[in-house]
């Protein structure tokens, strides 16, 4: 921690400052130079320490110099974590494909969407049952039946689930039915959330906050670690600017830094960033030149009757043309496609 | 609702689409233009069937012509709303004060503040026993224990009070011992939390989130309302910009639109958003010249002691000074300060 | 200036940095802590030498201690500036505004507008005849033909005028006709520019840009000081944000930060941040109990009928109302409305 | 155009804004809903028109249907536009690939950078002679004797040259010595300097500003060919957001949407958005893969003595590095590295 002193501050602010450093067992020194004074104090970090020491007289600023984040930090592991969701595994050499519709309308949407998605080598299967809705009088999910249909459609396919939760009462019956667990955009700060994450063990899909700073959404991630859940996915979404002709603008730097300031794996959601189907194959593809570790894609087979987010889903022949065109891309990066292994058996074994 | 046709769209197109919205109750106009083909389908406005249109043929854009928000809005009800939270009036003549530390420290602590602001005249006293903090490893406010130091504080010197709720499973625990809920910044899309919020029939104290459109901000009341509790207080405490000289940028139109948009009553946070005590009474003059009902004020005893947020907090001498700044200004925007006609009176009889 | 050397750098890195900066100047302090070490170097800033350092083996990250600005800051200078507009103070006990449409249209406009001021007692009038617009199929100003319809509307009146330059070749002619230079705030970077109007020794209007840090806001006052120019005053006018109900976001900390950071005069323009004349008063007033020295307003006879900006522009009823309104305001921070000693007196010679 | 009128809009208002329609040559249809009064007027769009549209009685917003820009739009030319730089094609097959330092700082830099760069199949070499840096007393660039410098550097390897122009009054000089002028970030909004390089017809690179919508960057561009010089590239080099980790936040997405909106070639610049070395790499595939017809590259023999932006210049390994890795990237795109296949050439000759 570096303490910077007000210009011409009198020797007995800066020894009263020096004093609390070494009281809460900092070894404090003082640098003097000719224009301002500063004191240097590297030791364990203390935040409410810092707070106290911003208010005292003569004190012009604190800076700090290490990162709040430890167990998330790259620092604190260095080879990346591979998170498992039931046996599949996200962060390694295969990308992470999660895909299906913004919200589980009925149990034969689900159905389809999901034997399709299994057709395409893709293992996890997105669908909302509790929706964050801007307005009360949207559509705001299906609930425990939403879950249901999610389950079933798994039993039927093998998939994996990965749905949202927004509430800590819903935690217990939501982690029942998932294979992982969503923790959305608007919930990335809300601590209780992510306390109750961290206590159910479950993989945690934990998307960044239209606003939060790649410092505060990697801090997120802390609160689940440190209540002794690793699972972590991060997924980077887009964040809210001045422009206005896309949702959100996509910050394809967060993924590369995420990936360099952190060990967990991080996925790119494609979707929502843009808004605009019509986005989704370009920003896909950046996502994983970028080094992201997979996708988080919205799919629906008539994205004209979706209950919500119509405009940026994908319809099935634009998914499998998207997972077409991305799959050369995803090899330049040291990729392959989920079950693109399998796939390519089964092409060989249908080529002869 | 305006639908936009790309340019050239065929016939059929344009037909599909006001076919579409006959349907759905509609009745559409064909504006056959030079340049574009539009049609206007002015009627109840429903998002998931916009959100449909959006993705048929030839469409190029929806433009949406009515305000999302009902109850809330200024057209539902023209006058301006007053809460009540236990007798104590907000959004009339007198000014709204809340006051106190951001976090609940010790029954010393409360005590000695709520005796202080209770001598300025101020009726409401706030104090965060559930703190949300970007770092898991900072001070998480003393839960419980901290809402009964609030409530004895409270029956020591009559002042209400307000405190955060952070969760859904916490929120008949806070109702019990408060006479206002606070729901923050970063739970203000929690919806679930709203939700409870609007069940509970308690004042509500509504704070803009850092990255929330006012559109967004009023859909976040109109969630409380909309669940049968008309007593919701906004607040803005600043939004979040590339500025880096402030914590975040208090958004002072947004007082002076929500006023304009909305009948419920507006305060302003001049201590988060300016994070600096130095900022505080400018801030809070501004704020009241346009148009707020009153200030949401962190004051600690000792600032350099708080266990968070005293770089913003004013200490007792300098809340004073502020108050006494404050008053001529509410003066001029046709506003009392709290308790400043029994002030004028005791120092009336003072003058004898 | 403080060097955050990287978990781990070997001594021999270590060394290189410090002998660089002892080489530089500098007296370079190791600080050796638990975690990381630093060095400290405190001296005079230069930036080239800064970006050289950050890409030294074992280097974490550099950090700035002492602001950039010189000449601008209240460090060099303690008491406020006083900016003379051919003998109209700008910065002291009698606010500035300086009101006028935005583009100069006609003789027979500008009259009739440098009148109604006159008689409300304002002494600068604003008009555009360089205008940057959007789009280049929009009115671009009348250009000299402007400045002579300004200069002419200067002698019948005798308001001061100020008015844009938006390039270093109109730099000469613009100069020769009004009594301030203005540099909006999409020029607030182009330094060629800055630095014409540095030697100019005329008084500048310098707004802040939409997306300026309210540090590069002061750099580039720095740049007009530093050719030898004193005469500037800052205008805060909004900047870019996610918010889309207002044109910007009036950032009203900046206002009171300015005045804390520099010793310039500060104004606001409520006008083309809020971009609304529905907000024009609101803003006024909050403007300045923030401690505004001025404010510069769009007034325009029939708004409608404004070549630009009319959605903004108040009409003169309007403008007399927010005068009468900011009365009151303006005596609460001390301050008088220009003209209002005269008008004062007039009042008391009507009396007789 | 769409002019939304007031709840209970009385009929004298809507009359009275249809005929002002009719006056202005509009032909207007009135849609009569449940809610609102729509009138559509689908016709030549008028902006100076539309702002006093806004303030007439009863209207409360109006709503424009068609872009603003039109030669510069995907509408005017369906074709990709292929610029020539003085032979050197952008916006084909080939990846265009400008690199260099960020200034020039002597001849000897200048030369060894250049002949590098040719060895690498690079035709168009970056360097900055007039520099717009924050600060008045950090280097400006070296003017005139830079531009030479650059010449002989051109001269020398027959690399093309793209350099930086800031104001009007240096434009004649400067298009003298290069081949492809620049307009940088901070002067995107200089509309002088916009119609200057629109006279010159000289092939124009056009960043976008920091805080610049994609809708006033292409407004940027159609200044330029509205002056006739229809050779503009568009470069996208981030924009400002609350993200402190990175220097700004490249819009991957605006690469993507500029080349729907737009027939104008689109490069990229990962130095400036990132502002780190580390992240260029990942980026320059990025943009790739989001569509970029190439990149803009910071590069320097010496980072760590560069006079400006080291930090996020890459070595020359480290460009090589970077090229290596882009190339299986690019061909996953369509596309190819610059003088890819004379060095194919070459190397199946040297393997001779």
């Amino acid at each position: 921690m570096i303490v910077v002193m007000k210009l011409n501050a009198p020797q007995d602010q800066v020894k009263a400052v020096k004093e609390k450093l070494f009281q809460e067992g900092f070894k404090p020194h003082l640098i003097q130079g000719v224009e301002k004074q500063v004191i240097g104090a590297v030791g364990k970090q203390d935040i409410s320490l810092l707070s106290g020491l911003e208010t005292m007289e003569g004190v012009e600023k604190i800076i700090q110099v290490s990162t709040p984040y430890q167990l998330v930090s790259r620092e604190a592991k260095e080879e990346d974590s591979i998170v498992e969701v039931d046996g599949v595994k996200i962060g390694g050499r295969e990308l992470a494909v999660m895909a299906g519709p913004c919200a589980v309308e009925d149990f034969k949407q689900m159905s389809s969407i999901a034997r399709f998605l299994k057709a395409q080598g893709i293992s996890i299967l997105r669908g909302g049952a509790y929706k964050p809705r801007t307005s009360p009088y949207s559509f705001q999910g299906l609930g425990i039946e939403g879950l249901k249909i999610l389950y079933q459609a798994s039993r039927e396919t093998g998939l994996k689930i990965v749905s949202e939760v927004v509430s800590t009462s819903d935690m217990e019956v939501v982690s029942s039915y998932v294979d992982m667990l969503q923790i959305g955009a608007r919930n990335m700060q809300n601590y209780s959330l992510l306390k109750e994450a961290g206590k159910t063990k479950k993989p945690v899909l934990l998307k960044r906050g239209m606003s939060s700073s790649i410092e505060e959404w990697l801090m997120s991630a802390e609160y689940i670690l440190s209540e002794g859940n690793p699972n972590v996915v991060l997924c980077e979404r887009g964040i809210k600017t001045f422009e206005k002709y896309t949702r959100s603008t996509l910050d394809i730097s967060a993924i590369s830094l995420a990936k360099q300031l952190s060990h967990l794996p991080v996925l790119a959601d494609p979707s929502h960033s843009g808004g605009s189907w019509k986005l989704v194959p370009w920003l896909s593809k950046a996502a994983v030149s970028a080094g992201a570790d997979g996708l988080l894609v919205e799919v629906h087979p008539v994205p004209s009757e979706a209950w919500c987010d119509g405009p940026q889903s994908l319809n099935f022949s634009r998914f499998e043309e998207m997972l077409r065109d991305l799959k050369p891309v995803a090899e330049t990066a040291g990729r392959t496609l989920p079950g693109s292994e399998s796939l390519t058996q089964s092409l060989k074994e249908g080529r002869q």
